[in-house]
């Protein structure tokens, strides 16, 4: 049964699908996908195990080479897919592609009007693309940096900066695109929730290409890797290049999933560069409890301050959705671990979604108003 | 027979690879293509009928589910290109994929060290991308826009800039990722070759989305959309964010194939607003000669300019490449009619090259330092 008023009889094409394509579409059909491929035996469309299904669902032959299938109440929200063909795992043609699952892969973006993450008639800030070259991995790398609307206009002002990082598979675009960072922005800024900053996304993946550490394997290399990426070279970057204010009040570090990860161990061993630290939906467990591969000893956060010499991060960020049980798990384990430590923190739910990007856009719209704020007073 | 002394007997993945991908590679057996997909029946390599060939190649079944095919001596630059499998035409899930044939279609890199479209360890600007509401569209449109080095840090400097348009299927992302116009653009400026100019490139299409014109019937729209577009919108969005020089002798307008087309009508049209016109391999032919859906009366030029009072661009850039015939013929016939009509113009000729970037790429690399010069002086 379809109860959603927003949706008309009239199917709509979707912001993620190419010029033209009229394939995928959204409306009182569900969501429609249809491939043009004459010779196939099988195909089937490959679901992302988020909140819009796990799994996958057989394309039905139509006339002339076509196949079509529908998922009857889809999931609002950006939505990884893969169309399988012949046991080939390939991209939808009518989708954008973006980056997530270590390469270019379709995505789909069903409405939902009640979200802020919509481009609204508000001033836009700018999404800029540096490159700088790393001494760590020794290879030229991109910075995406969203700067504040009036960021030119205000050449005496200088502004925080928070430090975004990206999940496993992910890449430096994947905020502002998939997770639409600029639009969330304007939108807060408009509002006048949030202080001016900046925001920088950067790759997680510090080896020197082509290697890509994907696994769990690798987490000492994602830690300590990006660990060094950002102290030997981005942050001396963006603080060069950018009318940053260099404080560790006014620099925080947060991450999805892996970068959840990345962004609670480094920053909690770094605490004199950040002063803010965000986990969202963050791959980090304490042993024996869930995912041996990306566990943490149960006093990790007290061996982390004392390392830094009791220096604590100023606020830590946590946020889950209610449907990835192992991330509240591991929210609620960090909240414990956090008290403990006597760190100052606060967290955040997600309700109905997955470990998925409306749980990211949400954590982002929550975490960003309370950056760079007095803890106490909110000012 | 393999004769080029840069190629070594380990093969090298390639800039267009994702991530950890180990094919498309480069090497002393060519150029490898290599695709998983065990329940095929038949696989193949769509050439996109540039330097790299035309037609399609099969691929050989291998081992495990896998296929392969090979190019034995494949031209430098970017290539689009597609695998069909079963008769699903698709992308290369080892490859990224740019916007082109008007979606994300799989592109490969082939190195060529010769060229001056690598990084280099120069200052490098920002490709910043701004959002902007559009009245002649009414819809959100994306402007990419590359800063010079040192932009944020002479907040007095104000400068020229250059609107460069790409080709069918393509879009406002297309000069800066196929084209590496950022990236020429650095390099020229350390070579001290340019003035630091900003360059803009926003969508030729012009419709309310989700039309888009694709068809030479739909010129007129192409044309006068995109005319609109530009005076209606885009100028004063530019020349109210950037610290431009707003005077025709500090605009010019320049653009690939279809982009083409519209730059030198466009200009010709309003040359109060643009001093300065760039026809790469432009889609413009007189009437009667090649190819009717994109022809003009012979007397076009002339017209034009009676049209506009007389006033003539400072200069107009014209190129083609010596393996696409129909371009090469369309700019001895421009330079026909520009001379008839006392423009002054240049003209340039990449060997070797046929419709494809590796053209645009270097047409950009030749056109960008006569800009906003005396024409006289070259000063």
């Amino acid at each position: 049964m379809w109860c959603n008023d927003s949706v008309t009889d009239e199917p709509v094409t979707l912001a993620s699908n190419v010029p033209g394509a009229e394939f995928p579409r959204w409306g009182s059909g569900g969501l429609e996908f249809r491939i043009h491929a004459p010779a196939a035996h099988q195909v089937n469309l490959q679901l992302p195990g988020d909140s819009l299904g796990t799994g996958s669902v057989p394309f039905s032959p139509q006339a002339d080479g076509f196949w079509h299938a529908a998922i009857a109440d889809p999931a609002a929200g950006f939505h990884y897919y893969q169309i399988e063909i012949d046991g080939l795992t390939t991209n939808d043609p009518g989708s954008r592609t973006y980056s997530g699952y270590g390469r270019s892969v379709s995505g789909v973006e069903v409405p939902d009007p009640l979200e802020p993450f919509e481009l609204r008639d508000v001033p836009h800030g700018e999404l800029r693309s540096l490159w700088f070259h790393s001494t760590v991995t020794r290879s030229w790398r991109e910075l995406w940096v969203w700067t504040p609307p009036g960021y030119d206009d205000s050449p005496d002002l200088r502004y925080p900066v928070l430090y975004l990082q990206h999940g496993s598979g992910e890449d430096e675009t994947s905020w502002s695109r998939q997770g639409r960072a600029g639009i969330i922005m304007d939108n807060l800024l408009a509002d006048g929730a949030v202080r001016p900053m900046l925001v920088v996304m950067g790759s997680g993946y510090a080896g020197a290409p082509p290697s890509m550490p994907m696994s769990a394997s690798d987490s000492t290399m994602i830690i300590d890797g990006l660990q060094r990426l950002l102290t030997d070279d981005v942050i001396t970057v963006v603080d060069q290049h950018y009318r940053t204010i260099a404080d560790r009040r006014q620099r925080a570090l947060a991450g999805l999933s892996m970068g959840g990860r990345q962004a609670l161990i480094i920053g909690l061993r770094r605490p004199d560069l950040f002063g803010w630290l965000g986990g969202l939906s963050p791959a980090i467990w304490l042993s024996g409890t869930t995912d041996a591969g990306w566990s943490v000893d149960p006093g990790w956060v007290d061996d982390a301050v004392s390392a830094a010499g009791g220096v604590r991060p100023q606020q830590v960020f946590l946020s889950a959705g209610t449907r990835e049980e192992r991330f509240v798990t591991a929210v609620e384990q960090l909240s414990g671990s956090l008290a403990a430590a006597g760190i100052d923190y606060n967290s955040y739910v997600s309700p109905g979604t997955a470990h998925e990007w409306t749980s990211w856009r949400r954590s982002l719209t929550e975490m960003a108003p309370r950056l760079f704020r007095d803890p106490r007073t909110g000012s």
